[in-house]
């Protein structure tokens, strides 16, 4: 279970509320009208899950495995990253997944070194499928790794990609398998596509109740409006000039590649040119708990009042590790935590933070997750996709395309050929 | 050797002239009258290095460890690890070093069950020994480890505060190893000191040259001036509220807990309450290349015009890993890559990137490092620290202390006490 608290400070007017309303009514005509496709992922998604299974018990490569590469970038990595972060020391069995996204040469070697093939499967995800970046690792790949597309090795390679796409047709030309993502499914958004469904299923996660926590967050949205999500969008919408960035502040290490799955979210689909010609969007800016608070909190107290702030705690991480009742002389002063266990100095220290933030007028709200399980990184990843809709749609923007970065592709392309 | 390019697009006025000046005279200032003590360190560390190593040989517990476990948060945490973070993959014998700061007891036991106690040694780190997190932390170390403090387990635990703290006189009870921190250092600017310098000379990184990296940047400062930083300085107190957020676009995986480390340094000396007060501050941010290029990217290009961005970029990552001459069916579109080194794809993307915000006018500078090594990282602290306080004078602040934790403090002690 999620819940959601708002202290933002700040109360909807008319415009705001009819803001609002137009908002929800556009996410109801995105879906009905299969403008954005994330919206039916999780129910959608569904038999990928069994057809992975399948794929999995008849195929030898799969079983003998114990890790999964997957070669992709960006919304090809960042969603199956942190659901992975998150729930791994949950899955003590669960096959090892090793992401090679970035071309940093250094990495890539590091990373060769811990992958043996025998024990592998490699998925390269790419939407279009030229991807420069991911589309070179996967050639390194087949050279470092010796992998012959025509022979047996075929079978440790699956490909996820757009249908049509230059990298579906190779596909086909190998006979290789593949799975393919929605055309109306953006890569932000398509963790609860095949792009993260089979990865994660075969891995051995359970993929069925993170759909169906996708599914009761996209339900109660459409059915019951989830009112307190309509605020906060109108609230960064409404105010984002004055409160430029919006910090999620994840307290839990396993969050952090949340938080930077959020960044993504939030960049990519609201830092935009809005229909009257406006550059508009807040900043998104991820940080951890409790370690943060020695760095970036100073600013957050003390500084220019630009911020507003998203707590996100876990209440239960359903570990029992205490503070020893241990005296050590001359450090009685921290005596009064001895007992209590670190559960609850980390919570205790995310409650703190946000009720000083609070005392100095910082716009600030805590999402709440029981525990961390499946269900509610479902449904957490679906609060912030529909979040992030609602106030693109309240910006005037189009919270799905991504023009910004396609002038960097042609400088870099253009760099090689004059070579 | 670093090279600085700076692109911001700005003209120092007589203004600006005059406030250069007179950053230049404080930071003057501040080091004849030992104000702030790292200016200093880059020399007055070097003993310690003497000291640790003929500790290291006498000591049969550091001889037959391979693991460093440091405990400590912030700036007893994040300059030791970037550090390590960087030069890692140039020493595959180093001693491993494991970090336990965030008291998030999923992320402790994962990293429990990492440790043999015969094989490790514990440096706890607390400027004021006191804080929280870290002495928690380091009672769960001394019961899970079995630590006995008056036997011959003290061997194993070196502790590293300020003269007269509540750790040292801890320390002093039980006849522990221990180095001391100056006073006029602040845990953010004390990578260079004890801190940094202890562990990072155990665990077998030539610290000599990280600090005369740092000296050399110490003196080419003081001696010359470096108008370079003089100016990015004035841009960035003088512009800060048009370009609310300064990202560090640091292209290499190895560079993340770098970007950390700048963010704490900035965030929490210079978001403070001025002399007028006045909340004042740029806001720091870290981001990787090229993986962020799929994700932050979108909103430097064409959001709001609210950002500077710094690139730091590594010529020659001493890698000849290539891209090799494969052609795949229906992906020829990303041939022309065929033959190169990920070196040049990853710097190419760094530099087109930088090339395509420049056009959108977005103000940028470049810190090329011609490799990493510990002369340069020792460089680039001290680039960063001078940086800082340069800033800090110009927008009269008081750089070295960071009086807005200490609410969250008080009210998390109230939690307990309370209970």
């Amino acid at each position: 279970m999620i819940t959601y608290d708002l202290n933002i400070g700040w109360q909807a007017d008319d415009e705001a509320s009819m803001m609002m309303q137009d908002a929800f009514e556009q996410l109801v005509y995105e879906r009905e009208n299969a403008i954005a496709g994330y919206y039916n992922l999780p129910k959608s998604s569904k038999p990928i899950i069994t057809e992975a299974k399948a794929f999995a018990a008849s195929n030898d490569a799969v079983n003998n495995s114990d890790t999964i590469v997957v070669v992709g970038i960006g919304g090809s990595s960042l969603g199956i990253k942190a659901v992975d972060s998150m729930l791994r020391h949950k899955y003590p069995a669960a096959k090892r997944l090793i992401f090679l996204e970035n071309p940093d040469p250094v990495d890539l070697q590091m990373k060769f070194s811990m992958i043996e093939k025998e024990r592998s499967i490699f998925i390269v995800i790419s939407k279009s499928g030229t991807t420069v970046e991911t589309m070179s690792i996967f050639k390194a790949v087949l050279a470092r790794f010796e992998i012959d597309l025509n022979k047996s090795d075929k079978d440790r390679i699956i490909a996820i990609t757009d249908e049509g796409s230059a990298l579906c047709r190779f596909v086909d030309t190998h006979s290789l398998k593949a799975y393919t993502i929605p055309h109306n499914v953006g890569g932000r958004f398509s963790v609860l596509s095949s792009v993260g469904i089979v990865p994660l299923t075969l891995a051995g996660y359970d993929t069925c109740s993170l759909l169906e926590g996708g599914a009761s967050m996209v339900d109660r949205f459409f059915d019951a409006k989830e009112e307190h999500m309509l605020i906060k969008a109108a609230f960064i919408a409404s105010n984002w000039r004055e409160y430029r960035t919006n910090v999620l502040f994840a307290y839990g290490n396993s969050l952090e590649d949340f938080t930077k799955w959020y960044v993504q979210l939030w960049g990519e689909s609201l830092g935009k040119i809005d229909r009257c010609g406006n550059r508009v969007g807040p900043t998104p800016a991820g940080h951890i708990g409790s370690v943060d608070q020695h760095s970036f909190l100073q600013l957050l107290m003390q500084g220019p009042k630009d911020k507003s702030v998203t707590f996100l705690k876990v209440e239960d991480f359903e570990s029992s590790l205490k503070i020893p009742d241990i005296e050590l002389k001359h450090i009685e002063r921290v005596d009064y935590l001895n007992g209590h266990t670190f559960n609850e100095l980390i919570n205790a220290e995310c409650d703190a933070t946000m009720e000083a933030l609070s005392k100095e007028e910082v716009p600030v709200d805590m999402i709440k997750l029981d525990k961390i399980d499946e269900e509610n990184i479902g449904e957490l990843i679906l609060y912030y996709e529909l979040l992030t809709s609602l106030v693109g749609s309240m910006l005037h923007v189009d919270t799905y395309n991504q023009p910004g970065v396609e002038m960097g592709k042609r400088i870099l392309a253009e760099k090689f050929k004059k070579v």
